[in-house]
């Protein structure tokens, strides 16, 4: 079995050859534009994310990403400010009118999740958590899906024919690299599953290269690549102060180096035939 | 990182030097005999599960396993009989007496499953769910927690961490496979683990060579391997009749298959020094 | 270990912060250029590599690839046309003015080869044959290394620095592909590889996106992601006849592809600041 | 494509359903009994090898192995004594009366090699080098062909096949570990493996659990894994002084650890109906 022969009646391309659009906020996800999500990795105070959205915005990011409920491998690592963290994500939204992305671990969550966010994330660990799917396809907000770490493109795409079977059909899905033998990096940013994806799925495509890489020096590289190879967005993560987060510093973006990594996408989207959202 | 240098104060070998034994109904589970847990992959109807049940206690099992809520792939395959599956592991149980491992896949469940379960199983795909590993941790009642199909020994020792952080100690580990290149087999059955896991943990291993190879005709040949790699366990899908099974058929011994291999399992585990429980 | 931390004198960067620019008949490798290496797999006969290589010229290629010997899985598939398309290769060369790249795989054809070539592929299979990186590693003809298909990037390097040891300092090391669990590409193209491997060697690296995906409507996209990743130049699989070829004519653009995908790549290298030799 | 499917007329099972049986020195490898060759990593001085030698016969071992020629991820770690460590190897023969299994790397030292030798060894990282498996293919010696690191089980398969089509009939196949993301071993046994060649050639299949973990320690634990799962021979590395090793010391069994193993394999071969050769 492979992505080429799955079952997939719902995100399958044919089911609608021309596209899906999601629309948040004003922004177009799966349109001609390349829109970028940016943000810190986890919300750590009001000052932190206010800066950081403000920052991003400036920038040209249409979407603030930030954590307020965090998976973390080791119980002993920072959880995230959860109802806290949620109420300086709207707080930001507030400020900046960027809408905002953040992620949902548990299905309880959902209402408290969704006062704050205008897109559910469901993380990669979570790919197959199919009661968490389920409960997000009875949701009305789009669903920003992760792939597994070591998902194959058949299951992702499985993944989010469990979410839109629910009848949310607004899901976007994102590459944030798989696991391999390698280990100078994080992770291995898979960029030939963008036209792998394209072709089997009319949902948008958009690619994480802070995950991807875990080096912050290589998200404007791989920032690029996605850029050229078909990604429909981008979801970077920036930091005002990357060696005192409290999570994933090193794969953060300063506010200076989001704002030139912002111009060279412009240029490859435009080489492309795309612009930035 | 690895397990090699992993913080876990609680699952950590030097926590508990002398090794944890986890007690389900008169079955000792990482005490000096080897337990097998067997039946079917899912709970398909009264007389599957009955004669099942009856079967695997016959050729020398001790914990009776049988799914009811199942995780699968597609949205569009069997997803188990849920609460019904339950009640008929609840009728196996007291038919047999054979204590019952069963999957949790919800939270929201777990009172239900508790109800028909000795043993809680939390599946390869939720080995990262962390509030369902919280929820879990506040239960009592053994936990049997399945490696994710690419997670490190570390990362797999420290959800058994997040368990036992929430107060529940009993936690068995179960080596089921890891993803590879190898189109052959489902998965790549990773023995290493065992020693590996012994080493730094003073939980339970046990091994599920089913899910680990896919294939019928390789299960006892990779279970005889399991024991003598030092597995405290295994757990082996058996079905009445394979070719008509609702999931997973292809994986499944019959009882007569089954039967020949517990006699095998228990001379290798005499070889090293061991039995069977 | 990890790139992080090689010991690799010859290769590692330092010996060359300016980075090395292979020179071979009037194109530079390394230079600010993005160069494209194009041909067939194998060469076939003199129609089919006279007008390939007459094709990829008229696109903009500057280095004609093709194989005469060939490494072969299965040894009843095509083994290449061997000193036949050595000589249609010096004929090709002769006809259009490119130089030539084809794989060595024994050093005894060492001579034989070099009497064809302008630069000596050595191929993914024989990343680590030692003795024959040790023999190309006494020739004055640049090697183009290809990335063993599981190597890691550390590995990769110190198979360039083996080379280099030798005397010959002129490689080039190009990404294509690893193996992955992913069954519907090839490999997965690593393009982390890419600005990776820029900062840790002067060496310049290219991108082979035909082997990288396996499928030839992929491999236009995967070369614009490669170029904005970093590459210093392509090396793409073109035939006239995909459908008819020998082998590897799945990933095979035809000369129309070929020469739009050019003009893409064109676009994107501006966007960057480059420009394609 | 699949072992399943592979196109073998030579290696694959029906070629000869009752098994080959390959005779060196008295010892038949792929019979009823199991045969342990033990030895160094490398040859490193007489008092080394003969003290080696004379200790893994003593304690059962029925082939001696020992690296003349070493390859070398990099090219300033110890190389091998090359002719020198021939030359010991036959002086170690003489004196016990040991087959003796060396590497062979290049062609070209084949004469050499020969002279010392009883069975012929290509590695991991030659197992595509289709030149050298021509070679060997086309002497009458023995030859242990070990599984690329990321081999699939159909390209061992094939790369047996490229041996046998040269006419040599004797080609032992040994596991030794896969390439997968787990940090804290070497590699990955991949015991899948055993069962799986089993029923797809006549050819007998050993395991190298040394390499398979590259920790000492581990090694008797899956000595007995990989004898449990049907290998018909291992492949240990032991040393006299480990932590004086030249190299891979720390998967290297002292004198004392390989004959404890050797008792504890015995038992477990009896318990599966085999027997120490």
């Amino acid at each position: 079995m492979s992505i080429e022969t799955v079952v997939a009646p719902l995100a399958g391309r044919q089911a609608r050859p021309e596209g899906t659009i999601v629309r948040v906020g004003g922004v177009e996800i799966g349109g001609p534009a390349v829109v970028v999500f940016a943000g810190p990795c986890a919300v750590e105070d009001q000052a932190q994310i206010l800066s950081a959205a403000r920052a991003v915005k400036a920038a040209g990011a249409r979407v603030l990403r930030g954590g307020a409920y965090k998976p973390r491998t080791s119980p002993y690592t920072f959880p995230g400010l959860k109802a806290d963290g949620l109420r300086l994500l709207a707080l930001a939204r507030e400020d900046t009118g960027l809408p905002v992305v953040t992620e949902v671990m548990d299905a309880r969550h959902l209402e408290q999740v969704m006062a704050s966010a205008d897109i559910l994330q469901v993380g990669s660990r979570n790919m197959q958590n199919f009661t968490l799917l389920d409960e997000v396809g009875t949701c009305r907000m789009p669903v920003l899906l992760k792939r597994g770490m070591s998902a194959t493109l058949e299951e992702f795409l499985l993944a989010a024919e469990h979410v839109m079977k629910g009848g949310n059909r607004q899901v976007i899905l994102c590459e944030r690299g798989i696991r391999t033998f390698e280990p100078s990096t994080r992770n291995t940013l898979d960029l030939n599953a963008v036209p792998m994806l394209k072709r089997h799925t009319h949902l948008p495509v958009i690619v994480d290269p802070s995950h991807g890489t875990g080096l912050a020096w290589m998200v404007p590289a791989m920032a690029l690549a996605a850029v050229a190879a078909g990604a429909d967005g981008l979801l970077i993560e920036v930091h005002g102060h990357p060696s005192r987060a409290l999570s994933d510093g090193s794969q953060a973006l300063t506010f200076e180096a989001f704002g030139s990594t912002m111009a060279a996408i412009s240029a490859v989207a435009a080489a492309i035939g795309r612009s930035i959202a």
